[in-house]
């Protein structure tokens, strides 16, 4: 399907990237949904609230069950979420003994808000690969081109000569810091959803925190006391997306506006026009910009979210939905396209430093 | 692929349209491409500027051509539009001799806008009739509970009794002028996008009015001239589509709030819990809400696309790529979302008018 | 005050505009409001509501009533409007025997939305002037420089020269649309708002809908049914506004990058730099694009606040007068900026007609 | 001035702060610019590049100075920012031998950017005590009324019982982690902004780093490289800013949907209705939500605003200004809204805790 860029059989070519795409694919989400699942199994058993037997049997039927797709889409339309439905088909395949040892004090919300932080994990690790090696990069311009001349401009104006290593250095301070943040970041993030029917655990009694914590344990989250209605963790996360995608909107506004002048900086591989073949369009450094837009437009909506009434609101959390799988795939691609970016980059400033 | 709910295998239940995703699966982009280059083969033609057996020729080659989607893939990555290798891919079908009356004159950019608004106009139609239909069920809803007692709220407090009848209009009123404005809309929209390599048909010499005009006759679209750096018109028919979510937006909210209390209103078939089976969530009406905040969040990017630098942007043009389908999806599911959820409704108010 | 720069005794030089500002003065909202309870009186008694003297009464007060505006500020605090407070007040200084004759029927929010539309009539009729005067700069400019060359410019690249013609053309296009589009919204709007209590206007009886016709017409507005709960009538103003601020916005951004240049354009009184005295800023061209993408911003929250929640929602309304004036100052300001730095072209082109 | 309800003569008592109003006066802001002067003229003498009799001169010309407001209104239009003209005035009361010696090496956006940070101090205080005095009346409250009973919704509906416990909960987690945000940017915030005219100190030779690095001791800012075009600073604050009124709005919209019900809570001092003298409305809690969805409405302007290109962007510098301090003044605004109006609940929850 392709209403978005992103899930475009040839635009994702350009916006999208195929890794974010495998996270987020329907199989990985499942995935994710039944290791929660297996893991709530495996830990309530472990706090005797369900059988060791019937654990064992969740286990194996959540390593080996593949949904009806097709009954969750109509489902999902009926219930809003697909975990009902979901439920039924993988508790049809457990023996009836064991059955309502399945989802114990669970509700959608906990499967559907963990499986989404399971699937950020790799997200992580991606930003965190991806500033350390844009950051680099800048390193690599900084030694091959830093002491050549630049001119500066301010409010759109030649203003003085200053070095292409001013310039990089500009470029260098926001990613450092988003690298940074991001490192502190991982202390907090990703995190266990666990919070039962109205957040209280209600059906665990006692139990309830010692079972999130063993299944934060099992599925390599941060422990936290249930957050379905306090959305700022998941609104941090997009700020701290839209900032990066911001900082590299930056780098693509600069280097369209150098492009434009055709002396001051020289890039491989521009893109064809299908009217002008001699022309040399600046693509990625213009989609920087376009992809730094869209966060900058999407993060409004995840703000909005933040008014999620009462124990839990569908109204807020499906906006989320709408909005940061997007927000994620924009700012990998935006890290994706800046690498190609300034790999493309063959001569940057004036040569000769004139810096006054 | 997943990224976008609207895209999702299962979600796309909930948030999305079978209809809207075929208007915008890749087969049906290209098909209207195609259309652009075998209509605009025969515009020239008869304005003479291509042969007669070219335009026959590129015209049969249009009607069976199936392009590689990896090449494009691969292609739209470095040039940023899918133009200039779908023209190459096509070109090869072309016997050696007319290959050069391919695609004369006209840029990307007339391409992926003209085929766009090819595919508004089944959008149209379906607003259009959406649009009646939830008039035409508000009626009904007024006929048959209209006289019974409401209590009136302002300020999310008891005010005075009102009817259902005057809240019901008060949700007829905005959609009565998204139609009426729709169908205004109609006379200027869509409309054909032409204009070369720099919007000024530079290459028809003083054919190119009359060349446009051919153009929009044969695909149904209203001629005017080059727009591709004048973004008002897409701009202005996206606050159309958020207008309208906006308002199926109150209907929502306004039911959310009226299951709330369980004596004024009485829905069929609500949501299931996973965590409690007793529970009935008015899952359409929510969605209404998400869907008009949705929408309320990407006009804003449609507006910054406004500022659309010099003859054509790169950055802004690209922007309007992400955030427009999304907006056309959110709007045709909100109208399919409200028409199910007015059917939904099996009584309405206190029974017994008591308006003060 | 000065938090925001439209309200900032400096600032507002360049950012503001002084009669909007006097339109949205404490004493024009003040008269405004009075003229609503003062023709609301005149109404009321030609339809027998109220007695003739008590309306001679009442219009005699409004004409000379100075309200306590620290005690309105007080009372808002409390109340969340001013009416309740402002009419008390008011009816103080009305002999005791016509006292209850006063604001019969009428709640806050007609008198609110009722001033501001009245304070919007002038804004119309500036933007109506406005851009017409922009228009006829620009045919101005296009009979002054429109032949002479300019090198087109597509994805931030050289394409082919096209005139200054064909890029005036692309700035008057989207301003003519919406000059006519002023002319098409003036038949619908400033509007009426009556509706009493929930908007029933309950305590008329059928005398509702003449005393709202009567107050329309002493009040110079649209007579339409009341809306108080319907923003979409607020919300397409709203967008109107945008488009125009955008629509300059892009030529403030095609002059920014003209100036860079320093060949094509020769603009005179750009902006001096306190570091740098050899500079000219094209100040006027960066805040056309500052202007658009605030509005651009702004308009999300007005498109939420069409989710305006049963008979009349505090939270939505409120964030409307948040937003609304600010974008309406936004637009006037780009307007006035607009006509300023159109007239500082003093060279526009190359010289020599070189269209290809 | 009125355009903004911050400013506004009335609305302010709702919609404003009495103490940001004065951090954001002309009169504040201009000392602020005057203290940045006289402290870089103190530093630069500490390091030689002044006389010291220069400085104290200038520090002295700082400390009566009184700037002709409407001639700075006049240049600002022209310069696009205030500082040329206040330091040509300022320069004029100096001793023609020591005039040279005044803002040496700085820019305008040295001056407004600094005292911008300046004037952000007692925000942070203000905000510090603000959340702490939130989280004790929570502890209040939970001490009060938490074993309470209180039902339970998701998704708009009635789910299972809960406490007031639970729901307090919901309310602190976000803000008690904004808390300790804000402690933690406290580390690395307000900062010194200082470059020059394009950043690089160009003007100071080696001794800029060292005078900036006095200049923020003697101004009590953090001492970081210029960040002219590195906005990440800033919007990382504003994120923050709308991170608060959200979580904020939240309980807002949860206490105007439990005062709906009218049994699970009980507030005293409800606004007043001019219609319905029997109604309380919840309008504090109805604000909550208001300055909530504006500011997640203007952190997208900022986050647009990361786009700063090359040294130094006029258009993206001056949206920073229309947008800011409305969301520093909204928040502060939210932050005295909710602690009125936690103070107001005089009962909360159902009496009995029949938590199951």
């Amino acid at each position: 399907m392709s209403v978005s860029p992103f899930d475009h059989p040839f635009l994702s070519g350009l916006i999208g990237d195929e890794e974010v795409t495998q996270w987020f694919s329907v199989e990985n989400d499942i995935a994710a949904m039944l290791s929660f699942e297996s893991a709530l199994a495996e830990a309530e058993a472990a706090e005797n609230i369900i059988e060791k037997a019937a654990a064992d049997t969740i286990k194996m039927a959540c390593g080996t069950f593949s949904p009806d797709i097709a009954a969750l889409k109509v489902a999902v339309a009926q219930d809003g979420v697909v975990v009902p439905e979901l439920i039924r088909q993988l508790r049809e395949t457990i023996p009836p003994g064991h059955r309502a040892s399945l989802h114990v004090g669970a509700t959608s919300q906990d499967v559907i808000d963990t499986s989404l932080m399971i699937r950020l994990k790799p997200v992580l690790r991606r930003l965190d690969t991806g500033l350390s090696d844009i950051l680099g990069k800048l390193d690599h311009l900084d030694k091959a081109f830093g002491k050549n001349g630049l001119m500066g401009h301010t409010r759109m104006q030649a203003a003085i000569m200053i070095t292409v290593h001013d310039r990089i250095e500009a470029w260098r301070g926001p990613l450092f810091r988003h690298h940074q943040g991001l490192n502190a970041l991982k202390h907090n993030f990703p995190v266990m959803q666990f919070g039962g029917a109205a957040g209280t655990l209600d059906k665990l009694g006692d139990k309830g925190p010692a079972v999130r914590k063993r299944l934060a344990a099992l599925l390599g989250l941060q422990d936290v006391p249930q957050w379905q209605n306090q959305r700022d963790i998941m609104i941090e996360f997009a700020g701290f997306l839209s900032q990066i995608s911001g900082s590299l909107g930056k780098i693509g506004q600069d280097i369209a506006i150098l492009a434009q002048g055709a002396d001051e900086i020289s890039l491989s591989g521009g893109g064809q026009s299908s009217a002008m073949p001699h022309k040399q369009n600046p693509v990625l450094a213009e989609l920087l910009v376009s992809l730094a837009r869209f966060n900058a437009t999407q993060i409004s909506g995840m703000h909005h979210a933040l008014i999620h009434e009462q124990e839990r609101s569908g109204a807020a959390w499906t906006l989320e939905w709408m909005i940061l799988p997007s927000m994620v795939t924009a700012t990998v691609t935006a890290v994706r396209t800046a690498l190609k970016l300034l790999d493309s980059i063959k001569e940057f400033g004036l040569g000769v430093t004139t810096k006054t």
